[in-house]
């Protein structure tokens, strides 16, 4: 059996997931495709010389009887709609972050999947695949080193351009931390604050670079997160857990090591995009692989978009208000509690 | 269009490979099954619930109309006739190392495959496909930090069985190296010696071990390549290229850093078959995408497997006679020498 | 010239001090010795085979013609008194940290000093002799990667016991922190906050650890140490310094690598003693040696141990009161301003 | 009690060990200088501000009364005659590397020693002295991770000029790693052999480099040592043990780290001086303590001298023949057998 992809939006992340499901994974395949851009979408099929369709909205694009899954790779404020256009359909749908621009929209997409009855929605939070993440969650879940206690972290990149405005140090950079973070020390986030220290020469005037963003959990974890978008040296994704018995941290990007100029140095990569490869491919074929063996997806669900928009929010709230602001989540359904096969079990 | 193996040989690695290409891997397919064990090729395919038939026979299978290519992973004697039979019938040939268990034995099927007028086979060197291996080919093709001297690298497994007799140090275990480090450094083998330090109290009576492995290429660079098989500590591959202007080494392997008890550590694997798991994997996704590319596989060839056999068959010499080998190939043929994509070009 | 020296306090770190300028460094020698309990100065003494007068206290020992300098290694309670004794005996005082308990014990010392006229008192804060902070320190002079934005840094010690009441975190543990990064980055603190994780088992009822603590300095840089002192592991320093172009960390404790069971590891400290034993050496032979050359000490000085003690002040009154407080020191005289030669250039 | 040093030749080295007594080091003091260039002898006396007579040769600085100990840091082929003068007079006395220029030279130091009948000679292999060999050194004698199986080393110079001879790889570079060797896993050497790969463009035409020395040791140890001294990135010293059951390395030299401008790394020394600067003040320390505390000095001794002269010729001679040559020492005297304080021990 073979999962026929109908895409959404085939900008820059579509077509690399495109490429990925045709020519790398095993068990999709892309039959249907479409976008605002009309032209984009013929092109794409063209060039890849995909057997697949071009449709003229979602909803056509949704309603083909030869799809089985949507991925949507539209643009953020897009993905409401298009992600509750597939569960009405009944059809699996794989969505980049954000599930939702908004808790509101996540909510809704909850209690449409919960109508459902079934699983039906992946969110893209591709770190929960990554192998150094998946090593950290199996070192805690073994409480090899004792219960949590704090965790320092760090998402540097080396620069970002005019259009990168302030908010999306929160909703685009930090948000990978807010989901990440959650599921790795498995608890809830209670609050978050923001501090923000000199502004580094570098970042251009409207926005504010570097903060650092401190969570705390229900169960008393204290997080704290450096967001710093123009760090020049690489992109650089830290994170250390500070436990009872000891402390575990990511591994550096693998890289030779070399001896030169009275340097020895390994590579840190300058391009965000091959940080997280290996996972972008590991993530979609668990999607694949849950759908096919258990008929539902695994992996990050819409009560992580829910969480991850909520948080986001507040702490966008608090990098404008200088305050403390604190995290109320509704109460979790038990239709999310129910366990699943965790993605990080399906790497080991 | 999918390609469709026959698989020769469902043992250990050919169980592995043919997961691989079902569930993880882009555009192969099992269609063909044998082992000289039918049970155990009737066991496999209903486990893994293929859609292959079972054959009697090599010739048979390889004879089948849906196969477009055989994978070799019968036991090493085996390989030859099973290579043979494949060039025969015009079939492409992914074949496990050794490619023949001797020089003859290769020269045969490189006068099969060049009378066949285009290469069919590839040979399983899963360390060219290494994500350390091609930085290292990498760094060294762009001329970085000037040309190689020396190379010293050690191949260490925690320990070996009863069944692991003495030869096995170089044609089973020191074969990697002997691929891999003529790739890298783009020279030839001159000669070859061994030497014996004082034996492990950990190795069994009939095995020397630890020993060191001298080669030295017609370019003047002097290989050192320690292989200890009964290291006790884990599974350890190290190279370290020595040049005219700095050092390059391969990673230590990818792992959280954690502190613990008194120590700052990483782990090491203890257990050989997760060093190279995703090498194999790029190995046969390459075999199967140029292929599809280009209609000749690309990776390490019959020739890399001539070279191979008459360079392990000089170190076992050296190994017992205790004296300098020199190794002398036959003349390249310019069928060989045609550049295809290089593996590690194919992982950039 | 021997540089004569006078000793109140024979206990722990008096009696390493004393083996230090006995044993190991150049031009000093112990002439003097007084203890409140003055069996165990005889005692130190005689076992020492020093040619040392005991005296019966320390205003008969400051006094002593033979006494060119006073070495203060009491209790921090005495600080006070012994140090301005020794200036108004118009002696040379190395006193061990705290200078004084209170900011207004430093002020008189301050004034003493200054109404004296020339420069007699150097505090141990012994960080600044240490190789790796000295590193650091040059680096952010040479503005080799820029301005500093944050500081990251943890103090964390295996356990403590009883007697190590809570406010000791701050007075006797991030007390070093305090005095060597407004050092390090040659600024000024201007509030301070702490907050509190959930609490590790391991530490006793009457402590709250760990704590984390906020520094924010007048040029704008952020500052969070960890203090966290029964962390179980070991004795680790650590110091992260961001930059606008990079950052630079304190090196791991120098200890040779081993690769056995399954990890390559290093060790880490689980003695404090031994992790600034060096620095201890550099510190009390530049003491000698400044005051030999210019007639001055030219190490950390009495306006560094009000700084301090005004910032351990406003830590402690954070930790209690949960609320971030401001730092107000006087202002500077221009006595303490003069540029002596500085510690860390004694070292490079 | 001081140790009062009479110093013949005032060079480079001679100049940083007198420094090291006067200013840095406990219980030592210069009185007395010589050298053949007299005008340089006196003026560093003039310099560096000593209370010491300039004597016109070494036989009468020897015989001043107020000399203790002599310390020959003249050009190499004088030290014979400094030491058995010194020797002669019952003087202690430090020579530096080499003890004399031929294992004749050598053994009339040893017979001249030997008959005075206790201890008086001392060398300067300052590596026995370095942190990172003694923790090597105690991690062997721990016997932490089994027997010794091999050890591979390597001397790396950035580069050397017109001056430095095809020889001086041998006797002034591999020196040091054939006395620390032998000294590290306690055992002796039996054979020697030297192996050239490619030179390096950046070697002058005089000189072969890199090379690759090869020893062999009664216990079976195989010792492989590159000896590298146009390597160009650096000053670099490694030594591995490979063991039963796992290996142990020298730490990388002590340096913050850095990310910077794509690369994470840390420095490494291109001067030699640095190297080892801590080593020569714990060894002159070391002199001085164990004379002061036993009446003899009890670090590398005249035996150990030889023991390297021998190991060097032989090694010269392997570098010139390109054959293995056998190293045959007299029987050791039990005079050299007797166990003294090991230097190592004196650093823990
Ligand atoms: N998980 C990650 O690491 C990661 C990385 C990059 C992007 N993303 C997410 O992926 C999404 C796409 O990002 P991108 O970088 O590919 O953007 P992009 O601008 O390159 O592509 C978006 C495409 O969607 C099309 N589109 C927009 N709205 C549409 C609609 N309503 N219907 C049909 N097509 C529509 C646009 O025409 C465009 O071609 C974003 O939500 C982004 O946050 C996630
Ligand atoms: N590249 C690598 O890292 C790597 C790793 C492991 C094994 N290998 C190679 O793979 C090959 C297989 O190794 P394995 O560990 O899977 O061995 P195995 O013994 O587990 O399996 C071999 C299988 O081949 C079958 N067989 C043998 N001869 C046959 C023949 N003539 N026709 C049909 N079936 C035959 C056997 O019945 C058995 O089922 C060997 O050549 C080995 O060197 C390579
Ligand atoms: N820089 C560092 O890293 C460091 C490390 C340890 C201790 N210290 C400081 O050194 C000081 C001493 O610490 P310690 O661990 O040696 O303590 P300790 O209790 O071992 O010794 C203190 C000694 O001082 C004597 N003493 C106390 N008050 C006296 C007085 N008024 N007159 C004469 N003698 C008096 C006591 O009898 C005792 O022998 C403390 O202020 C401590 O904070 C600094
Ligand atoms: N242990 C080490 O790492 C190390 C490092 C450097 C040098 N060394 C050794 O130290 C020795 C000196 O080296 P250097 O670099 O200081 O050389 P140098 O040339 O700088 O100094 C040698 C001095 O000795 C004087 N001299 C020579 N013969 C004399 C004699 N017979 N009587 C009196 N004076 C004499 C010379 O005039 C000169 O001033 C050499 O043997 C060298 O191998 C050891």
């Amino acid at each position: 059996m073979t999962l026929r992809f109908g895409v959404i939006g085939t900008g820059a992340i579509g077509r690399e997931h495109m490429k990925r499901i045709e020519n790398k994974l095993s068990g999709g395949k892309i039959v249907a495709v479409t976008d605002m851009n009309q032209e984009a979408a013929k092109q794409v099929v063209t060039q890849m010389k995909l057997e697949a369709d071009v449709y003229p909205d979602d909803r056509s694009l949704v309603a083909a009887d030869n799809v089985d899954a949507v991925l949507v790779t539209s643009w953020g404020p897009a993905h409401e709609a298009n992600v509750l256009a597939a569960i009405e359909a009944g059809k699996y749908v794989f969505v980049e972050k954000p599930l939702a621009t908004t808790a509101e929209g996540c909510m809704k997409i909850i209690k449409a999947e919960m109508n459902h009855g079934k699983r039906l929605v992946q969110v893209g939070f591709m770190r929960r695949y990554d192998k150094g993440y998946v090593q950290l969650k199996k070192a805690i879940d073994d409480h090899f080193i004792g219960e949590p206690l704090m965790v320092r972290c760090a998402h540097r990149n080396p620069e970002v351009g005019e259009s990168y405005i302030d908010d999306m140090a929160i909703h685009d950079t930090l948000i990978h931390e807010i989901d990440v973070l959650h599921w790795l020390i498995d608890d809830e986030y209670e609050s978050v604050s923001v501090s923000f220290p000199k502004k580094t020469k570098h970042a251009l005037p409207h926005l504010r670079d570097p903060r650092v963003v401190t969570l705390e959990t229900k169960g008393g974890v204290l997080i704290t997160a450096e967001v710093f978008v123009n760090c020049k040296y690489g992109y650089d994704i830290q994170c250390e857990v500070i436990r009872e018995e000891g402390i575990a941290s990511l591994p550096e990007v693998d890289s030779i090591s070399f001896r030169k100029r009275a340097t020895l140095g390994t590579n840190i990569l300058m391009d965000w995009k091959q940080r997280f490869i290996e996972a972008y491919d590991v993530e979609l074929q668990h999607f694949i692989d849950s759908i096919k063996q258990s008929g539902e997806p695994s992996g990050p669900n819409a009560w992580d978009g829910y969480v991850a928009a909520i948080t986001a929010d507040a702490a966008l709230k608090a990098s404008n208000s200088g305050q403390k602001q604190f995290i109320s989540l509704k109460e979790k359904p038990a239709f999310y509690s129910v366990k699943k096969e965790n993605a990080h079990e399906a790497m080991l």
